[in-house]
């Protein structure tokens, strides 16, 4: 038995989430049947983590576990012919039988993708959050390095029952100015993101932009711990899961 | 009574195609809607032409006529409120009231954009069509110039029984290599196209850049006046119809 890494890309737009769900297309369901094609035996993968309904990734990460011999440049082009359009495996490499591709990320990037515009933008609809707002770059820039750091994140995500711990820690956040000032990339690196973080923490960044929030409120969000203190949800189809990274462990050699 | 040319932008990924089907979204459907809200009474277009389903515009043309009082300016921003975020209205503009957007076209340009890369690219999937053969460029622009001027295109379109006449001008066709030579926009402008003959004589020339046809064996499909003598339909998706010209007579003075 070996364990091996993919690298995969995919647009989340007609899928109901990465992780499976009953009658839903999903992308890990496209994978398994892949896998599970390609091995002729049911093959189940071990994500970094789920993306939701509507979520892209450049470069999503899962483990699988198989007894049959893996070329692996030549599975790359084998699970691409068994893979949707909107699915592709970019790599894959051998790792060590312990290694797990959620529990040893040291550390995720993601990337959320606003356009300006003042109207709608038939081809940007489905890849960005489109922005009819003016916004104070600079001011957002400076929000950002606000959660920098690690936080209590309770006030920026979707509370979940089971979830009692919500401190993360934010490497590093800041915006890419892009396509002549019209795209704005949100970059945000940190240990774990919790349910909708990024899509909450971007939606409070834009309305400081805009003139709802100060510096200061944004600060005094963290100690209220309270979801309904910070800014909206954004649309899930501005967000991809960029990078995931491991520590030294991964490859094997 | 006044009658107003309106410039649409649509991504035609979700629609049955511009023209109104019973039951099912189209984009010529929207726009009807959009207006006869505007306007409070049912208000009708006439466009340019038709595109297929899944065919894409980024400067479709259509005319509706009403005798109520219209900003130009201020119209474009109510009818894109109601529109959905696919379809986009650029512009509008008063016209003579016996202006045509049908038949006073003297052109139409259309681009099929076409990505180079042997696996899926599930970021280009819904724009372009992806091509993994080696192709050859040059002859390719050479197959282009096989195509301007004045022919009977009954072996490069979809046989319609009540149309008969296949002859079309093409005033210019070439290819513009973009994106480190990864895209191939195929350029064509004519004074009419007939069903479908984008993307067969898009599908043949592509052909020629993978050796399968010689320019030679292009000449004689013209003479054969035969569907199935040339290339393959290539799919919707990579079409946009970009541009409608119109003589002097298009805007009011």
């Amino acid at each position: 038995m070996a364990r091996y890494l993919l690298t995969i890309c995919y647009d989340g737009s007609d899928f109901c989430g990465f992780q499976t769900q009953p009658n839903l297309p999903s992308v890990q369901g496209e994978l398994e049947r892949a896998l599970s094609r390609r091995f002729d035996q049911k093959t189940e993968i071990v994500a970094s983590g789920r993306t939701d309904t509507g979520v892209h990734a450049f470069g999503q990460m899962a483990h699988f576990d198989t007894d049959k011999a893996v070329d692996v440049e030549k599975i790359v082009v084998e699970l691409n012919a068994l893979l949707p359009p909107t699915i592709a495996v970019e790599s894959c490499c051998e790792v060590e039988c312990d290694f797990h591709a959620r529990f040893d990320a040291t550390s995720k990037t993601y990337i959320y993708k606003v356009y300006l515009s003042k109207r709608q933008c038939p081809f940007k609809e489905r890849y960005f959050h489109i922005c009819g707002y003016d916004l104070d770059v600079e001011k957002m820039q400076e929000a950002c390095k606000l959660f920098v750091g690690k936080h209590d994140f309770k006030s920026f995500c979707m509370a979940e029952p089971d979830k009692d711990n919500a401190v993360r820690t934010i490497f590093d956040m800041h915006i890419d100015v892009l396509d002549g000032q019209k795209e704005l990339d949100f970059v945000v690196q940190g240990d774990g993101f919790l349910r909708r973080m990024v899509r909450i923490v971007v939606g409070t960044i834009i309305d400081v932009g805009r003139g709802r929030f100060s510096l200061d409120e944004i600060e005094k969000m963290f100690d209220k711990k309270d979801r309904r203190v910070s800014g909206k949800t954004l649309q899930p189809s501005g967000l991809y899961l960029k990078e995931v990274r491991y520590g030294q462990k991964k490859q094997k050699s």
